[in-house]
């Protein structure tokens, strides 16, 4: 393999993606580990770093990551840029140590007080991709993203819990005994979707249903799991209804869950475009690595 | 001691709680144990009872039980009556083995589906204590319910997760960095209050600023773990709002949560009465007792 000009990587809580680049923003070669800014202590990303790619770090390649690993608990605090702005707005963070790693700043809003980071990147790569785009983009995950955006900056946002909702519940509440499945029932999602984005404030009441119809009638858990999403993701919608009424929308993920939100916004006559995350988290990255060697 | 003339059980999940009971229904002697259900194989039912008590349970002394040893993964599945009913309208079922012990059956609706148990014997013992009251009753919990009493009958009922919630959101999510606490701010729990029953749809959201706050502002991890509660007491209480608006309330239960709802509906302009739990579990077992005895 030549050597790459750059790596890129997307470092986050739990896993570590990692993509050796040509200067034209090409792929050479793509790599993965477990290796999770979870799980290591801040003079352990370096070695965690040389582990996985140690064959591509000869000779000063420049590093750019984004992600957690820009978290106070991570390798260095990268600090947020507040919103409005656009979303590679401030200067990249030096990680310590002997490498030229640079790491993405995340974006915060004062009130409601919210926080990204790694999603900046993944904004900056679809506007890269998508120049002069305006309107609403979703990002659906752990903590859910709805960004506003408008002639190239972050007007505002807001997270929601409900990937960490649906994997709290389904793990360690009563519901756990009822959705315990690998399957999918598409009727009880949108039913779900439905009922929470009508009536958002019964979503405490419409998830103990699960468990009580289980009881009653017997379980099919895939449906009781498809439901318990539909709810958590119909109130998500509900709350950001302000966001994405009347907007172009644009859903970053490529794999199920996005298409499910896409479904659920379809239900409520909202199209929306899918776009390919990795993709956008790639272009994000080459954007950064861009303005840096710019500087 | 004097033999006891019957022995009342009240047996959850996490603990047993025992009381040698005279005629009259007054308590000679009270026990506790961690032998709840949810570590009890079906015949380590009455070893566990055994245990606790076989000094109480000389000569056939009879053995009243309500809560989760009831269910179907309990000592033995006592079955649900269906509402609209009175609450101990059901036969008591008897438990496998040696001893004269017999389980009060849980409540159930169909439609929207729910259940309940160990509810219903506190609500009998309220009744018991208040004759001829009606109105709604409010029963904090891992599963809050709420019921609409009349005439005697428990007319309907909701279950809400709030209180498995707050236990899931603050260990299994990123919010346990922020809220663990052992101290309160009243204040804080106001506000998540007032918020979340104005604009219940956005709860999940709201949950995140509680995450938000701490990383941009510097966390007071009381004031964050009061939020937390307020946030979701107060969601309960606008979906439950067409059970308590204008209606005579009282909410059982001795502790801080109890008097958590009194102070939320408090802020609403709804007034409650508060009546202590244990009392009203001793009188409904006593009065499902009194059944088994004229039966």
């Amino acid at each position: 393999m030549s050597a790459p000009d750059w790596i890129a990587l997307d470092w986050g809580t739990s896993r570590l993606r990692a993509w050796a680049m040509r200067r034209d923003g090409t792929v050479i070669e793509a790599r993965e580990a477990e290796r999770g800014m979870g799980g290591l202590a801040p003079d352990s990303f370096e070695p965690a770093l040389r582990e996985t790619c140690g064959d591509w770090l000869g000779e000063g390649v420049p590093v750019i990551a984004c992600g957690m690993v820009g978290a106070r608990q991570g390798w260095v605090e990268a600090g947020y840029a507040r919103v409005p702005c656009p979303p590679l707005s401030a200067a990249l963070t030096a990680a310590p140590g002997r490498l030229d790693a640079w790491i993405v700043p995340g974006l915060s809003q004062a009130d409601p007080a919210d926080v990204m980071r790694g999603e900046e990147t993944q904004i900056a790569g679809f506007l890269a991709l998508n120049p002069g785009w305006d309107g609403v983009l979703c990002l659906p995950g752990s903590h859910s993203k709805w960004a506003h955006l408008s002639a190239g900056e972050v007007v505002s946002f807001r997270s929601f819990m409900t990937g960490e909702l649906f994997a709290a519940l389904s793990r360690h509440t009563v519901l756990r005994h009822s959705v315990e499945a690998e399957g999918w029932d598409e009727a009880a999602f949108d039913e779900g979707v439905a009922e929470t984005l009508s009536r958002p404030e019964r979503l405490a009441s419409a998830l103990f249903t699960i468990r009580a119809e289980d009881l009653l009638r017997g379980g099919d858990a895939a449906a009781a799991r498809a439901r318990l999403s539909g709810l958590l993701i119909g109130a998500e919608l509900a709350a950001a209804k302000p966001y994405w009424l009347g907007q172009q929308i644009g859903v970053i993920g490529a794999g199920g869950l996005a298409s499910l939100y896409v479904r659920a916004l379809g239900t409520q006559g909202a199209p929306a475009t899918q776009a390919n995350g990795t993709a956008a988290t790639l272009a994000g990255l080459t954007a950064a690595w861009k303005q840096r060697t710019q500087a």
